[in-house]
């Protein structure tokens, strides 16, 4: 059984996975990192763990991880995580990173978008991107995965499919998400308060949101054509999922709802975690599972899908264990379903 | 004193009402109705008003409300409204309906979004719409003004002035508007429970919604030109509050974010209500206001403009109570700052 | 692997049983019920199960349920539970009662609580009620048991370990209870909408909850003496969690918070889903688990207890599923880990 | 017109107060003061009130700030506020301090529950409590006013005039209070965030919160005899409100729920904020109003009270703006109602 090490332990992100890799039958976690060195048992800093995980966070380097885990998850901010990821490779460790670090597959857009220089370039462009509904053979026994962003996978799966068949223009898409508060992470920001998040809707990061080059990565390998869109994430003020409505246009003006609706359902006709629904999606038919929903309207002359799930769950760390299945071999539903 | 009779005063939309109206030096309630016949004290329906109205409501034909006030607001539901409004006017009142009934012009959109025949069709196109920013003039001293939707009002106050000034195509306008669940009204529904919202978010009446027809008749009329819209209507897990995303084409594609906004603080100059921010809006900060947050960005080749209020108040009775304000002369923010 | 069939398939508890029994390695539902005739297939009453479970609701007789169901989960409203109940135990199921209905030994004092004569009162005071911290020994092998109430749970796991080794008085007992939402059930009622629950917190049912009479009863039997409560519930504006904070007299005046919580270690020592903490507990820390957290502290001349837990799960279908694996002989935390 | 100085203008307390005085006809802002030498306008530390008032908040000595306002309100932090008030009161300003340090009589206390010297001890136990249900007449033109805390008055309310008139016993009274987040403040801390307090309720400050002597203090006076309680306050996932359940033994065995409602009707029969409900309060119903709501039950051998109000209002900025009406004469529901 794969015993595993997750780095940066403190978060949400961390926590949903512990979560479920405590329920996984072959997963056994032993050790947990922190970049601070006051040793807090995983039960104080995640409260609802107690009593099922005796561990510590330690300020560990990668040779102690290294001794006493196979596999990485890593949970570090963006940098932090290219800065320590070939320490555990060269160690031998496989490495799922949660983080952006991986995902883009140009240094030159990453520098332009995350405004430093990538600490680990040699890699990019070789890191399969960890969406296994796209990607699977490629994550199968890699032993580097760059787990997807939680924006992205949740455009992508409703608009790749159309892509790649030619059912909509690569052009003029606007995606325009929703999500959940978790996905802003657990640092004591003011404007993450209780009090100044409920009862309050905002956009955010309006052309800035540095999900935005990986989304068009993705896209435009499936589309065979770049493809640039208009990406606008929005505040709900709810904990957990995304729900993506994206608009575009599609290639032939008469398609209908059923034709999109029957590509689609091909498209994912053997994926565990993909439902593609008459109705629409509600992100909490999503919540605290591995799923996507997803459906498509036409209206006027566009294509209108939408798309939801659980931002922390196939947004993050549920992808992260749907990865770890692939590349271990094991069934990839199993721990998830 | 203008004596006041609210209609259908058992929803939310009528305890805003009462709440502003209470407040307001100039207004005096005399009188509440309802369909049913048990004639509760507004304090059972509506424990908030507790001590500050002591009145019943009341199953009242039109010449007993008429004997009692001489301004009537209308809360019934579309379709009864305009079954009943007639026999208001007749008697002489000026009547504010805050239901759908008055507000499109062509009794066969009314026909075809509604479903059903309009009961006053002789009045449709002759009604002042209640958005003061666009139609001041026409509702001084109108007998019966319409007033407007809730996600009209949030669309049309960030687009019609870009329309009207050419800065974007009446073409290709997407909406993607989200709001809180007091739009939804107070029936007792499931889908409405609180089981059943609270930390979930979807999207509804896509390509169906009613007030489809009446931000397109705006827009028309503001740009001079016709104008079709793709609207996608979501529902947020917070009571109050309608924040709506709108994309459009540039007219000219160089334009800029401080071009858009110069054209908005220009014409907003003298609106008391209006705010054309540089920040991008947040519902809370219209939340319990008449006001309506705007701004605008430039995204590549798209303008995109976020506009916010509280659909209780801007998007219904703080707007209602406007429009009573310019009904009657008096000043246009009496009981609304 | 026993097959399983819900009664009155449609509200929040059945969705939890299925959520549970689905992960259950031993465990096939094969029937789910409903009192109406209209067939509805489960994905669309419960959506997020849609994908996972392929069954219809169905309005079936006892002889249709037990062709298909060897163990039956009853989500019945109280009364109609043991009006069906005595059918499927004559056909030879196994049943577990989510319901007030058996839980209470003496019908004088259901009918003076539930204001109805008891529909099998033969039955009460030898059935088992389903709280393996307590009953365990009863509960193994039976075939009835009366899954106990969510607030019962809630108290008793705190006060009981206390009363039953003498360190707190009988009489004076307050029971201050914190539920949110979903207890109140999926009814579409107006006082359960979302815009009547959020940002409000309200007490009901002060002295009449019927509640009171099952928490007396088993600390009756857990002193050893005749116990009477004050209870107070409140509905707390979230989904899932009850939190009860309990004041009681101290018999020995000295006693520290650290014999009390040694006390409730001892007690519950080899407990699996008992969570005996220092911190004072949060309903977070149990939402979505079958645990139960509990801690203890002197103020003044009390001793104030705080416990909490997840009302689906520990309060309702968790429990079910654990008084399932008693009666079956599957290790007690199966499926609930 | 009073000119007005908000000490401390970045908080909840301050925005609230802000917003209050705004609508009020008879104040006038003219300052509002930070620690911070960073001289934000009020806008974008408040932007709700964007377009209402036009001010920075500066960093001004006492001096500055007499120049610029003649009534001080202090939103400072205890401790912070005793400090810097003296130099107001010498320079002639009123001043309505919301924090806690002007509330307690008695140095000894405030050093064992603030662990810490009071700043101005000779002002304590001369200073009125800003509770003007019970101290009308010696807040009438005091210069200083101490505003009172939120659970203190919600608890109050209920219990004074049941001390005061003999109908409850003076032992034993059990305070079982529940607050929104708001009370907190707006400090950036991890237990604050969104993401820690929805859909979670926990105790928190069990026998050892701050606002346990003021209660005492003041029930003491009301009863005339030593009081001592215990008080439990309770974190709510709601922005405002605060709901106390307090339980006290019956002078009288056989008081009826109706003589308690009736002496504390006959009690507040003037009280413009007072409202004895025969129906259990619910936060909602006095949200954004300076109400409190109120009753009574009798239940076995005890009496429970049931009070509720808005933390932020009348638990304190618009108790403070109905002190500073009676310190300046002016009616006492002036821009409250």
């Amino acid at each position: 059984m794969p015993t595993i090490a997750i780095l940066g332990a403190t978060g949400y992100t961390a926590a949903e996975l512990m979560n479920i890799l405590l329920r996984h039958p072959e997963a056994k976690i032993t050790a947990l990192t922190t970049r601070s060195d006051e040793r807090p048992h995983v039960a104080a800093v995640h409260p609802a763990l107690a009593g099922r995980l005796d561990l510590f966070l330690e300020n560990l380097t990668a040779a102690e991880v290294a001794k006493k885990a196979e596999c990485v998850f890593c949970c570090l901010p963006h940098k932090a995580s290219a800065e320590r990821i070939p320490e555990f490779l060269e160690a031998g460790c496989r490495v799922i990173d949660l983080s952006a670090d991986y995902r883009l597959d140009d240094p030159a857009v990453f520098r332009k978008w995350y405004e430093t220089e990538h600490p680990d370039p040699a890699r990019l462009g070789k890191t399969p991107y960890g969406l296994p509904e796209f990607f699977r053979e490629s994550i199968r026994g890699a032993q580097l995965v760059a787990n997807p962003g939680c924006y992205p996978t949740s455009a992508v799966i409703a608009l790749a499919p159309l892509l790649a068949s030619g059912m909509i223009k690569p052009e003029g898409i606007i995606i325009d998400s929703k999500s959940g508060a978790s996905g802003a992470g657990r640092a004591a920001k003011q404007d993450l308060l209780f009090c100044e998040i409920a009862e309050g809707f905002k956009a955010y990061g309006v052309g800035t949101h540095r999900h935005t080059p990986e989304i068009e990565q993705i896209l435009t390998k499936m589309a065979g054509r770049n493809v640039e869109v208009i990406f606008t994430p929005h505040l709900v003020p709810m904990e957990r999922g995304i729900l993506t409505t994206a608009y575009s246009l599609p290639m032939n003006p008469g398609v209908t709802q059923a034709e999109l609706l029957a590509e689609l359902r091909k498209f994912y006709a053997d994926e565990p975690f993909i439902r593609v629904t008459d109705a629409l999606p509600n992100t909490r038919d999503c919540r605290f599972t591995n799923f996507v929903n997803v459906t498509a309207r036409v209206v006027r002359d566009r294509v209108i899908t939408v798309s939801c799930l659980d931002n922390l769950i196939k947004g993050a760390s549920g992808a992260a264990v749907q990865n770890f299945n692939l590349m271990y071999g094991f069934p990839e539903t199993m721990g998830l379903w």
